[in-house]
């Protein structure tokens, strides 16, 4: 595994006519500094998170906290951690979570995530659950030196080098990537995966950097379908299960540095209400990985169609789905389930920032946003 | 406390040009039914969950599952159930809770919220949820012949009589009443409650028509505003803690039978993204209960006022807000704490219905949608 120098250019954008281009096209190299020394042939290394890593086998109970971008990353995370280690997880907004009474189960690790780990609202929930009574607090972060990672029990940094870009791209993934080694890590030292089940894990999270640069060949065909959305004002983006949250994350870049007022659903909830926005206008963005969803999806995807809408369909070849009247096919690289949600981020980051482009928005520094939210 | 007779005048608008209005205002009515014969002087009758209520001591955690509305009066039971019960609460979408592995903690309370207990996802989750070793299930409902009354252990009923309009209102706030009633006994039953608290959250919820009733005089003063809505296609809702899901609801409403695009988001996330879409085309709608939250609240507003968005500030007299350039207030009754997201939603349902009515869409059948979601 390559280990990516944050200190070289990185505040030069290089060939890159922006920071964020530049940002996520490092993804291959800072995920895989983020796998760096992390796992064993077979293994996720506990000691990433430190000398003592007896905690893991205490955990009955996972509380995420974070905001934007973060947050998105956590609630994929909930479906990881419930699957794997078969334990509750609860992911909540920094700035609704310390507002708020919590109840807090017995031995429930506190987790937060924050790129710069300056995030106002993050460090004060931090600060407001070491009096609630947590096992202990753990901080997946990408600044050594940052407040949160100074306050958190524990740190798993993410390692992905100075980003730029207001808009989180590889902060984003490489967060994702630490949450999927601490939910193996929490389910194996809980006893809930097999040698077998962790050894393929640890084997589809080796592959990522090399899906991640397969899923950056299609920038060119998705430069062109992103000239369709020149003169776009709204859009939809749908997902199922850990999709889901990577719909709001794509969603929230387009929002970010478009001003496309763009907005994610489950797919199933489509019916109770927001299909009523949808006529010819509107164009609705789909995740479809090749997985058991797959039909059910499918399904919500004629329900669009029949009503004029344009569809987007990001997807890999054996979904049989392909360009035809009023759905635009984007492949995506067949990738093993649980690495889904990260490899299926790098074509709408990339949809994001091509449409910026066409609109002309100052894409690395959008209009009202700050890059890291050091008030509340 | 008076018995509204749901047989009477169900299927005839009487004086309003649509059901959705007269269901507007048979809320302080049915309201009133949905509190008739469940409290006490001080107390709620445990009794209204059947002969056996012994179930209530049991509970240690709470997970609700519902689609649409009905999720988003989940969501905030959620804060009442942590706050007077001190349970950990989880609040999920059916067509999500049914297609992931969920981890089930002992004594957990499964229930389900649906206003027709036809809702197909609904029915498959709590299907789903009989497999999984759950303490019970009980379903808050309107029909008590439905398939999900039928099939859940127990049933809280919310009596608001028949509802014609696609676009749900009373059975949405009677679905609050009957949670805030079932957190209510819950803490009393777990110990969590002192006799003064509950008498005082009784008091409230008996105080509740009337507060509903006051909330419809400013029916003339929304009226108004709604003018202001005519050429909009896009506006974003705020709130934060339980106002929250109320945001939500309120900018549901407003897709469903007005197509405008509207977003909620928890106020504090605002910094972390939605800003960037806020210029003067993009009307901001705030609800602003005079609570602890006020400050944080006016700091948000003031960034969005900086910005050119027009505000629409949905407050109480105490909050010492007003019109001013930039800002239309309305005014919403002053009512205790536990009732501000039940009491708020009233003129949400009003914006909405009037903005529709501004916009010439078919108000009760709104295009795209069907009033019972009974296809996955």
């Amino acid at each position: 595994i390559s280990v990516f120098n944050h200190n070289v250019d990185a505040t030069d954008k290089g060939e890159y006519r922006h920071y964020m281009m530049k940002e996520i096209y490092e993804q291959p190299k800072v995920i895989a500094a983020c796998l760096s020394g992390r796992l064993s042939e077979n293994k996720v290394l506990t000691s990433c998170f430190g000398a003592d890593s007896s905690f893991l086998k205490e955990i009955e109970n996972v509380h995420i906290v974070a905001c934007g971008t973060s947050y998105h990353a956590g609630m994929v995370a909930k479906y990881w951690i419930e699957e794997f280690a078969n334990l509750p997880c609860v992911v909540e907004v920094a700035s609704e979570y310390r507002y708020r009474k919590v109840a807090v189960p017995k031995n429930t690790l506190f987790l937060t995530l924050s790129q710069s780990g300056e995030t106002a609202d993050t460090l004060a929930a931090l600060r407001m659950a070491k009096e609630l009574g947590y096992l202990t607090t753990l901080a997946i972060c990408n600044v050594p030196s940052s407040t949160l990672v100074r306050e958190s029990d524990l740190t798993l940094l993410t390692n992905a080098g100075a980003e730029i870009g207001v808009a989180s791209t590889k902060a984003f993934t490489t967060q994702l990537t630490a949450l999927l080694i601490t939910a193996i890590a929490i389910a194996s030292e809980k006893g809930q995966l097999t040698e077998e089940k962790e050894a393929e894990l640890v084997a589809s999270l080796r592959s990522l950097p090399a899906y991640v640069d397969e899923a950056l060949k299609q920038d060119g065909a998705i430069k062109t379908v992103s000239d369709q959305f020149a003169n776009k004002h709204n859009a939809l983006f749908l997902g199922r299960g850990p999709m889901f949250p990577i719909a709001l994350e794509g969603s929230l870049k387009l929002k970010e540095i478009s001003y496309i007022h763009a907005e994610a659903y489950p797919a199933g909830e489509l019916k109770h209400g927001p299909l009523a926005l949808v006529d010819e206008t509107m164009p609705i963005i789909t995740m479809v990985p090749h997985n058991t969803m797959l039909d059910k999806l499918k399904s919500n995807l004629q329900e669009v169609a029949a009503r004029g809408g344009v569809l987007y369909v990001f997807a890999d070849k054996d979904t049989d789905l392909h360009n035809e009247e009023g759905i635009t096919f984007v492949e995506v690289p067949k990738v093993d389930e649980v690495l889904e949600p990260i490899v299926h981020t790098i074509p709408l980051q990339l949809l994001s920032y091509h449409v910026a482009v066409v609109k002309g928005t100052d894409v690395d520094q959008p209009r009202n946003l700050a890059k890291s939210v050091t008030v509340e």
